[in-house]
């Protein structure tokens, strides 16, 4: 049998075929189009999926179920995506609009979820009973996989672990809150904290990496210079784990997950972000007693998550 | 069929026989001794335990299990209390002891999960899938109930929701930690923040309340003072519900429950304390896309928690 994931984001859709195993056997992405209205781009992932399982010579008989994971708000039980930013969808039956061309059964769910599921079923959280997932970006995502099953409250809403305080009255977050995680330890905030640097440390090498233009830093910009030896880089990556580690500490004492994976552009610095970032969580957990510890690790499916997500939906639910 | 539960304390041994529906059918409560060493502790629990059954005509054919509930970091898989600071109980295989003269199933559970427990099958928890517990103490206990059942994590230390930081770099905890909820919302923090107001403003009813004697100020005299219109107790309360709002918001975001149920003296001021907190806290979470909003109650089981959660550790397991 074979799944199809679809992620669906604010600048590509980008499809796949998945095979038992969470190997993705054929892809295709395309340009979103995001101005577009949801009829012409719901019946542009309807191509796409057509013109895949046609190239592998699939029929709905072979493939189990489509899955659709993007951001924002679904209703799950009939496959309504009611809010979507990127996409100004409001209220569009996803669900309705890809059976009039695939008589196939067609399942939503949130992006940071669908990473969640992607790394619990075939990536760095296989085979353990509870995990979190972090995805950081933008914002910070969360997926939390409880009992090898995806968790999202009784209203379908939560996970969202980016959106907890860790500083009372801190800096604004998009949810309107101050003081979220997501506004210390985002990738966003991360260029922001090495802006911020920058402007105080003009001879720092990350004012040197970017040729003096403050607009091109990015949230490898730290790193890099940190690795060149320079002071003010080094004490960004250095506060910037210590703001990661504040809030993975929070979720080992919430949740003693057997593993934290960590998922986004930041997680590709590795084990030179992992192995301090480690240290300081056991450090703000540290019981005592004995108890076992759980893995921080990078999460393994990079950009297929999303697609493998989508695919296995109903896998964890 | 009945269950038995005792709620080991480092002040009292509460143990009581509780039936199907999580009444409490008998009960007897006798000092702890808690300098006295464990055998002689487990020998007086055993005691109590017969007598209830004898007084009750029953025998250990009706019986289902004895589960006892006490602080700590608890073995559940052998039974043995690995600590428990209020006893100086180290490593202490109370299965065992207690079936010398009790041939039946024992079970041992965190005292903050049998409150959870109890709230969950027979209390303001009841008949909800996913909910979450609060006691607010000396510290903040918290249990989490998901599908029905009591999640610990992978190595059974989860739950610790008073150990989630809100305020980085903040009041030290007990945990080690700086900044911790428990640190700003439990009864603890709640009457150190009266008394350094009840200084800064020695014309406060607080003072009056005390008759001038800062140590008497204990969780209830801000509140009181505040009923009694008095400015500086009503700052002090509006404060600590900020502090209380801010963790519950992020337990709203992270778990989505179904109910939030809060015990513990605190909660003893009933709509004073939830009506104005649960503003707060949907403030703070507010989604804008008619996402269901999940309850903020107070705890029903009162003192008979302990017992009823003990009773029903297996329940949930």
């Amino acid at each position: 049998m074979y799944y199809i994931g679809v992620d669906l984001g604010g600048t590509n859709i980008a499809a796949g075929i998945v095979n038992e195993e969470g190997l993705i056997i054929r892809k295709k992405s395309i340009p979103t189009g995001r101005t577009r209205n949801a009829e012409e781009i719901v019946s542009d992932i309807c191509r796409v999926i057509l013109g895949l399982m046609e190239e592998e010579c699939l029929t709905t008989e072979n493939v189990h179920s489509i899955g659709i994971g993007s951001p924002g708000i679904h209703d799950r039980e009939n496959g309504v995506i009611i809010y979507n930013n990127n996409l100004n969808f409001r209220n569009v039956n996803v669900r309705e609009l890809i059976r009039k061309s695939i008589p196939l059964p067609v399942y939503l769910e949130n992006d940071a979820n669908c990473a969640a599921i992607a790394e619990s079923v075939a990536g760095a959280a296989k085979g353990e009973d509870h995990a979190v997932i972090i995805t950081i970006g933008t914002g910070i995502g969360g997926g939390i996989i409880i009992d090898k099953k995806l968790y999202t409250g009784f209203n379908g809403g939560g996970g969202e672990l980016g959106h907890i305080v860790i500083q009372l009255n801190g800096e604004p977050c998009t949810c309107g809150r101050k003081g979220c995680w997501e506004a210390y330890a985002s990738a966003t905030a991360l260029i922001r904290q090495t802006k911020d640097a920058a402007l105080k440390n003009p001879n720092s090498k990350i004012n040197e990496i970017v040729g003096g233009d403050l607009s091109r830093i990015d949230a490898k910009t730290a790193f890099d210079a940190a690795k060149m030896g320079d002071c003010t880089g080094l004490e960004v990556v250095n506060n910037y784990i210590v703001y990661l580690a504040e809030g993975l500490a929070n979720i080992v004492n919430i949740f003693q997950p057997g593993v934290i994976a960590i998922g986004g552009g930041v997680s590709k610095e590795g084990e030179y972000l992992l192995r301090p970032l480690r240290e300081k969580v056991r450090e703000l957990t540290y019981s005592g007693y004995g108890l076992e510890e759980g893995k921080i690790v990078a999460a393994q499916m990079g950009n297929d998550a999303g697609i493998v997500g989508a695919a296995f939906i109903t896998k964890v639910w």
